[in-house]
């Protein structure tokens, strides 16, 4: 790697990836060394490894998941509604180019089939050759990789998945339609009459309005919506929301355990995660009403 | 305000102020204006008024508390044991120095006697002065302020308090021996024999060590010792610990209920905040076998 990409600079401290995370903040990560860059049709892919947050991938410029704290984000988005489903048997992953969402999916005996539709297949490749921490070394063959808009897909899907997972990136460029209410229309549709669909729904504190969008849309569709929280060091503000929707109801949370091998999420973390700060649920108050009128 | 502090500098987009977090990763806030600027014998000490987390106190260079966040480090820290304990009269707060622990705990008409032990006269009447968002605009004559060291103060005291909160700086400089077991050990002996405490036990992620330690010195001297977690999106790693050691057993979290005005404390946040990951559960049975032994 000779050319220096436009996201890192050199000072006299060492290399630095500067992140440009909102208007009015910037955070930089120093550097041990570039590991790989590329120009895909779809965005700029580059992986560093840094000191404090080991390996990260970087699309455009912003961080998006990292061998230091990646697992909590895929664990929660993965195993909080896979341990909630009754009998899920198959899954479908839209987004997850990183390919740690169908890694934690594979730790299912139960699962026979999980389809992951990412746009970019250059992110999937580099993530299996450059990330084997986030993306696994093995490849299990009840994965199957589609590469295709997840938009277009769930149109074309009806009465099929137990379980979906949205895990997309922020909500700008071709990740926007992903938050629309047409979209969520189709999941519904591709989900299976007891199936369950998760999203990441974004930050509390910076992104309230699209948190609160979210619920509300998910809230105007499924019965039995609930939003629960994780922490990701690297997503601005820390903490970070995650909606649930389903067409039944939810088993009893004191009730549920968790048994896979996992770092962050465990039997109570799962019992707790429901748990919302006053801020937030009065924000989901407010959106609820406006989704039920 | 002309003279610029060493913390912040002006570039072609404006004043940033920069925190030199860790070694490795530098946070820059985008700054409308410094409000206040002094250097006390114990420290350096700033207010800022930011673009993204508003005014913000900053000491040594370190970002402290920010009226955008400032609440959920403060609210979680007063409420979590003045709500668990059955019937505070007395309490301490050591350190403490925006005043928003007081805060908190001046909600509790049951309680009689607030004793905050600052060490830095000068951040206190600076909170007072220009953070009034976090400090109260009130004065609440059931708090007594006493500016000298906590380490020295709960050697002198003995059978005294109901709760004792511990809410120091990170462990460097003068907040080390807040984080020493002599000093626990003083803390116990202050507290009446129902009593119980609490300290801010740093971050799982970045400081796994000194919350380990923090959980292994206080279980080694109290028989009931419990980890809770909250966010704080402007300390390091976001999710942020708080270590509880109390004499007597924990009431039943289903039963407890709370209802003071918050922000981010609730009924369901008290229920669920002992919660904890996998990797901080495994760190801390390491500290438990170690203490114990």
């Amino acid at each position: 790697m000779t050319r220096l990409s436009k996201y890192i600079h050199q000072d006299e401290a060492g290399l630095w990836l500067t992140e440009h995370e909102k208007d009015h903040m910037r955070i930089s990560y120093k550097l041990k060394s570039v590991l790989y860059e590329h120009q895909s049709p779809f965005q700029h892919i580059l992986v560093v490894d840094s000191h404090d947050f080991g390996k990260m991938l970087v699309l455009d410029g912003a961080v998006q998941t990292t061998t230091l704290d990646g697992f909590i984000y895929n664990e929660m988005i993965a195993h909080v509604p896979l341990t909630l489903h009754p009998h899920p048997e198959k899954v479908l992953i839209i987004g997850g180019g990183d390919c740690g969402v169908a890694r934690e999916a594979c730790k299912y005996a139960k699962l026979k089939e999980i389809v992951q539709v990412e746009i970019d297949e250059h992110v999937v490749r580099t993530c299996k050759q450059h990330l084997p921490e986030i993306a696994g070394r093995e490849d299990d063959p009840r994965v199957q990789y589609v590469y295709a808009d997840g938009v277009e897909y769930v149109k074309n899907a009806e009465n099929e998945f137990d379980v979906i997972i949205i895990d997309s990136s922020d909500p700008v460029g071709p990740a926007v339609q992903l938050f629309e209410i047409d979209f969520y229309r189709n999941v519904k549709k591709a989900l299976k009459p007891d199936g369950l669909m998760v999203c990441q729904s974004q930050s509390p504190i910076f992104h309230r309005d699209i948190m609160s969008q979210t619920y509300g849309n998910i809230r105007s569709l499924f019965p039995h919506v609930h939003m629960y929280t994780a922490v990701v060091p690297t997503y601005p503000g820390g903490l970070w929301s995650y909606t649930l929707g389903s067409n039944r109801p939810l088993p009893d949370l004191a009730a549920v355990t968790f048994d896979k091998p996992a770092q962050y999420v465990s039997t109570e973390i799962v019992r707790s995660c429901f748990g919302l700060p006053g801020f937030v649920r009065d924000s989901l108050k407010k959106a609820e009403e406006a989704a039920i009128k």
